[in-house]
């Protein structure tokens, strides 16, 4: 395809580490062209000031977002990976001022569909609640019909799609009891973005190992939708985040029941015959678990189903790139479905390991 | 206390890492001279080749188990650091003749009492029954008062006491139900020894994370036998352990339900009192939960106890350093019951953070 | 290019890491085909046995060499990537029964030109001398033409790439003086393999820092031929290998004084200029140095120059991964010159970060 | 001793790395009561709430230093850990107000005595030129009588340590070569501090590696003064500090040339003979050199000497643990002496590996 027939795409927000995976990524896009990159604090800089490792290309300078006229920017496509709240000013902003711009929002913004439980979560009332009603919930594997039709997605979060991913299908498969399934999730830290915060050195990261927001973490509201959507009755789950010593990577170890006779098997049969298909979501055989390390870099997801030794039931444990999967690829997953390209473009990447 | 009072010590299988463990703590125990080295690949170096940060210490040369005298070395105690199953023939052997000697064993060839456990666990019988029988189970905020008359001591499994350290009291008061109880357990790399392994080299284990033994962990054995007697029937949990990019530490996210009424306040208040008077368990506020960081190259447990959001339901983290409170430190502590004197003493280090 | 047409490689030692690179990079190289995959340790196993991270791809099994019919395999071109010394006897075998293969050969055995130099270096005499003359030193940047007509490449170490790079332009412009050149080299995990040993162990790694072959490291000579070809008389560097706790990249810290009157900012003006076509090598703005991150993962040399406060003294630091550029992407450049393909097919990878 | 008669001290600026290593290392320290903690931005916080590890302790709660009466407070000794500048006023203020409490100064502020080369390195006339002509610089090794009748000792820094303790003795022996020698030296990151900036972010940190201030590092101040002191002449060496992906330690890769014929061999003689009974110096056999990871923790500084290929040259590698013989380790023992205290009290922690 000729550079000019190329999509225009921006990101907004490409400071932080989802902007520089969506440009590591869309740099070997074959269709798109990054038209236009902004970052409020690093405005008027080179891209390569802020993340060396594009030295080598060639980049729009950041800009402010303030300063960008989104009619004149023409973009086809709009990445989002602005902090919460913010987003919603601009999203509305934009697809006022540029309406056939579509958008993949990876904040968490538009991610719940009830303004009620909007509102209980995040404190306040949704500034955009018509967008919110529009936005279509991202996980392609789940919503890829509404996906293609969309014109905003709400990118999901990395810790729920590790979660969802596997138990989703589970779910809708009455093959597992409701009631008291565990989430015990692991993330690596890019997960926590790169706002400079002590809780965030490396000193206070590396040589350990913590559980955070125990009890109360923002992202069960996704999960709960999710979980009850897919079940046509409320789910809540039990779910723990930890952080674990390393970048990239989320790791959820996951506790279940079998329902209706189901045994680890079944569960396991049910998740390879799902995803038999899916170029992005890979089981291992009855048994085998996954490790981060072995999706780093890649948009797979790694699902294992083993027996526990507790009559009835199973431990799942699902595994993915929480830039990738968890963002970044997954945002261009979804752009490529809004596209009506082959939904694996650009996103063919082998894992790095070691 | 003057040097030719000290009691004589003995470490059995210096060259790993529990064996260097006892060595740093004891060159600074008042009460003990190291007087016997033991390393049957290493025999005939010396430490500071072995463990380089030795080298300003003086030490006795390693020798072979075969090589040794067990009535000549006239051992006060021996710690004793062998592999699975070399252990019962050794301590078999040393008790022998060497009946004065008493003897803390850090493997778990002596922690089940039962025969029959011991032989469908480890795929054969017991080659030293009666020292099994004999053998007290070193937990010591469990089993304090029989330890200080054992001869041998099987001190517990890192896994284990941290598991068990918050559990236990919790069993005994009857404050939880006994089903469905989820061990999701985190460990440090030196939990694993210094054998040459692949799948242990750093390139393996660095920037990644992933679950094994899934669903069938020898541990469990243990945990089975402790839980077991504390409920007064038979407990069963599950339990996953997971291997984290770091050298020390283990973190332990319990998933329990109360019982009797029981919320997660009540459950905190419970392990709080039982604990307040330990030197070697904190209970952190209620919600508050540890880091393993903060109990690096210490014998402290950290607790912390958290309401989950699904109603009746609790979250325990607990934390310790695995080389320390989880093997070294805790070996120590059953010496100093066993020969009478102060539980803390040569246990006072601070945890070394960051 | 339809898959009939494309050109069958074998990768020889695909069990290593220098293997899995090659595979990860090869997946993705539009004019190649994995024909052929050896490790003889785990002859009979699947690919995705030995690295999970290859599980959604098709690969041939792993077989033996001495099972594989070379002349059968009729291979385009051989990646040889295994221990020395074997590595002398599997290819001169192999060009005897395929003599239209062409080899890329990861090891050290044929870097060496000199049979003198070879034998004091590695204290024997080289098993195929023949092949040892016959081999072309393949760093591309220096000797790119008599690699396009070469049949047996010798890839370069990952240590000496990083150092040359740097040097090489510099010494040849007879800028910098000979005497007195000292190379502070660090090293990630990887360069030293997947062989299991104790000093490899996560513990003995993570956490720490040392160097190591102080005063004596065999890949002097690699820099002493070189270097000394450059300058046209005998230089011998001051060079000093050290480990860094991380998986992939080499740092290159490199103490040099001007000669001929050519100031830091001389020396930084060489090399931006002869390297300023060059797709996988890019000098920094002046003052500016690199970091090993962001290179990772990407074929790219960055180097930067910076003036010491010493007058007339320059530090010059290169940063490269030692898997890509440093031995498998390198490898890769090599046959896409030896094939008569565009020199940056399938090394287009954006470097990882974070 | 009984706790009434204990030394009275403090430690402004608590809340940083090297205040809390204090904490640690006093904490275990028989002569001394920890009276004080100051942290201005947590004033009134519990010292277990900036650092949970002291969560079993009682420690004084955090107060600001202007809320500090220090006549009334009536320490013993002070240690300062506070950032640069803002030290001077407080010192000033702290002497005028209580004349008789000593000062360990853990800053830059008062290492140099050389009022033009303060101004110069850092850009202002000092503060309490005064304290600076007074302040004895507190490398024990080398200024250990002066350090005995001081009122002010200016702890020296991290990287400067690590560099003299090998250097100063072969400089006084006229050893060496004066000019052309290189001190490569690599840091952890607890040498940055505790301030949550973008650079020092568990994900900028990790796996990689880098140089940094390349050429003008102000560290290199401290080691003209103290090498030009002890050579009788000025000495101005090349030196590059970088940063490891590890929590603690420094290793300096160091450059020299024997002088007046000596050899590597007589370089590590003459070490070996004048570090023979210091208690916190020990050289290793000719030929090996040292890892951090095996000081970690301990106040030992570990030297080796090798022979560089190059004729005449010697490589010695230098390591510490930046927190405690770099700093907090130090400045206790710079407190043993001005109290008249054997030197090693406090300071017996066996280093923590792995």
């Amino acid at each position: 395809m000729p550079a000019k027939s190329k999509a225009k795409v921006g990101i907004l927000g490409a400071s932080g580490y989802t902007g520089s995976e969506l440009v590591r990524l869309l740099l070997r896009h074959p269709n798109v062209e990054i038209a236009l990159l902004t970052a409020d604090r690093r405005a008027g800089q080179e891209m390569r000031t802020v993340f060396p490792q594009f030295s080598p290309f060639r980049l729009p300078k950041l800009v402010a977002i303030e300063a960008t006229d989104w009619k004149k920017a023409a973009l086809d496509l709009a990445f989002c990976a602005l902090p919460h709240a913010t987003t919603q000013k601009v999203v509305s902003d934009l697809l006022a001022k540029a309406p056939k711009t579509r958008v993949v929002d990876l904040s968490a913004d538009f991610r719940l569909h009830d303004t009620a439980a909007y509102a209980r979560w995040y404190g306040h009332e949704h500034h955009a609640p018509k967008l919110q009603k529009e936005a279509v919930y991202g996980l392609v594997e789940v919503h890829r019909a509404a996906i293609r039709k969309a014109r905003l997605v709400a990118n999901p979060g990395c810790y729920t799609t590790c979660a969802q991913l596997p138990l989703v299908p589970l779910i809708k498969a009455k093959a597992i009891a409701l009631d008291g399934i565990v989430v015990d999730a692991k993330s690596g830290m890019t997960g926590a973005g790169r706002s400079a915060k002590e809780e965030m050195l490396f000193s206070e990261v590396s040589e350990g190992f913590h559980a955070y927001g125990v009890g109360h973490h923002r992202h069960m509201a996704e999960l709960d939708q999710e979980f009850s959507l897919a079940a046509g009755r409320e789910v809540v789950v039990t779910f723990t985040p930890h952080l674990v010593p390393m970048n990239r990577g989320i790791l959820s170890t996951i506790y279940v029941k079998g329902a209706g006779g189901k045994s680890p098997e079944d569960l396991h049969a049910i998740l390879s015959k799902h995803y038999a298909k899916e170029p992005f979501v890979h089981v291992l055989p009855f048994g085998q678990t996954p490790q981060t390390r072995h999706i780093r870099g890649s948009n797979m997801t790694f699902i294992g189903v083993a027996k526990d030794r507790v009559p009835g039931r199973a431990i799942i444990v699902s595994a993915l790139d929480n830039l990738v999967k968890g963002a970044s690829g997954q945002a261009i997953q979804n752009m490529n479905l809004m596209m009506g390209w082959p939904e694996t473009t650009g996103l063919e990447q082998v894992a790095l390991f070691p």
